[in-house]
């Protein structure tokens, strides 16, 4: 059998830097998981001493603070930085920005549009900056009953698939007189998504490797197995099953973007033993 | 056989507008057709003395001048309102809002893009509004080899179909960081569009009814012959021919933004005459 790695995958630009952040920032915390990876935050606290705190409480034990890679909630950033610990901040820039552009269009009396999961950390730090009350959807049909207005101004959570993105767009295009859009789609999540898309459609199964909360790699996962009937979504080597490769001639393999090569290396090895 | 007008057909608020404006502008000049509907504009010549102008160096006979439905270029209207002579605008309102769109879009930096027909008074006009370059497209093909930047601001022209508005969008919202897209695609466009899809798929025979050279009407013709093979697009009733109602059960009726009831009346006259 053969074993092939997307084009694209793993690790984004926001990643990597909220890593490289965190190794230098040696015995301090982050306030919650730096990245959606256990097993790399596991090394972080093994290698580097870098703990995660699950409320802002705990911080209290700590002068060092490391803020994720998908963000904090806007008050919660401000009351840190008022309280004299050194605030490392990780944010991925390309979070960075939809929290900076709702805050803004909110400011210019826009009817502000997350389209995203409302209970994804990213999600809920964008969505903090809004001055007036935003609208967090899913779909078309979370838009029901909403007053939008005239001016809507709309992003995405940076790990969504485009073609929703679209249908939400759309159905506000047809429906509201201006409707600005910030397509804030990472890039890395294009890449990645267009090389799973590409590589599912030859492979006859698909190894998608990242934590189960991740969101892009579930956005992953859900364009493999369209196009792959035989798709798994693992977070260790060790949920690989031998039987899920009998009779395979083409083993595709992508990682999310919070999931680090040395996780990905290990897969493969693994996938490699059982086709022996 | 039955006939059945669309529920939403003929005059929009718009030309009613104009058309009311110029009755009341005895022996004034129209620069350019007022509305695409030579039959209307016969009736104000005849019974209002309004002339139509096509070239502006025609208007130096008359002191009142109206402005037609779509609009005129901007630096045209400069020069007749520099000229002393009275002004009598009668554009619709709905086209003055993608002017001022477009200038003001085209002054805080975006590139605008004018989904529309170039050749078309309205979009001209439009298009004379950017104080820097606008790109004027029919299609996504149109939008290749032109470089858009990470700020594009997208109009419509009025009367275009909002399927194919979207296209455009969507190929934007894919390639664009931030695209503000001004939905000027005006309600009754909308409505009689949505009133002919409507009947067209009911009907064994559509009649349309509006100026050759009139966008809407085409608009329309080019959604009912997807329904109903037998669609037809006519300016007066001595273009219709007897045999195209022949072993029909239902003829549907609609009629362009700019095409006058009393025309309607006469098309409906005489068809009801071919089917007894």
């Amino acid at each position: 059998m053969e074993i092939k790695l997307a084009e694209n995958y793993g690790f984004c630009f926001g990643v990597k830097r909220a890593i490289e952040i965190a190794e230098e920032s040696k015995n301090a915390y982050t306030y919650g998981p730096l990245i959606h990876n256990r097993e790399e935050i596991n090394r972080l606290q093994e290698n580097f001493n870098v703990t995660t705190a699950h409320e802002i409480d705990e911080l209290e034990n700590t002068d060092r603070v490391i803020i994720r890679t998908h963000g904090i909630v806007k008050d919660e950033l401000k009351k840190l930085n008022e309280s004299g610990k050194e605030i490392i901040n990780a944010t991925c820039p390309f979070v960075t920005k939809p929290q900076e552009i709702v805050e803004q269009m909110s400011k210019e009396g826009y009817k502000v549009v997350i389209f995203g999961d409302e209970k994804h950390p990213e999600v809920k730090g964008v969505k903090s900056y809004a001055v007036n009350d935003p609208v967090v959807v899913m779909g078309i049909e979370d838009l029901e009953g909403h007053h939008l207005g005239v001016k809507v101004a709309v992003v995405s959570q940076t790990t969504r698939k485009v073609k929703e993105f679209m249908k939400i767009v759309n159905h506000l295009i047809e429906n509201v007189k201006e409707v600005r859009v910030f397509n804030t789609i990472c890039n890395a999540t294009f890449e990645n998504q267009e090389a799973a898309d590409k590589l599912s459609k030859e492979a006859d199964v698909m190894i998608v490797i990242g934590g189960k909360n991740s969101s892009n790699t579930k956005q992953l996962f859900s364009i493999v197995e369209r196009n792959c009937k035989d798709s798994y979504h693992i977070e260790v080597p060790e949920e690989l099953q031998p039987e899920w490769f009998e009779g395979k001639k083409l083993c595709g393999v992508t990682a999310g973007a919070s999931t680090p090569d040395w996780i990905i290396q290990n897969v493969i090895e693994k996938i490699r033993k059982f086709s022996v």
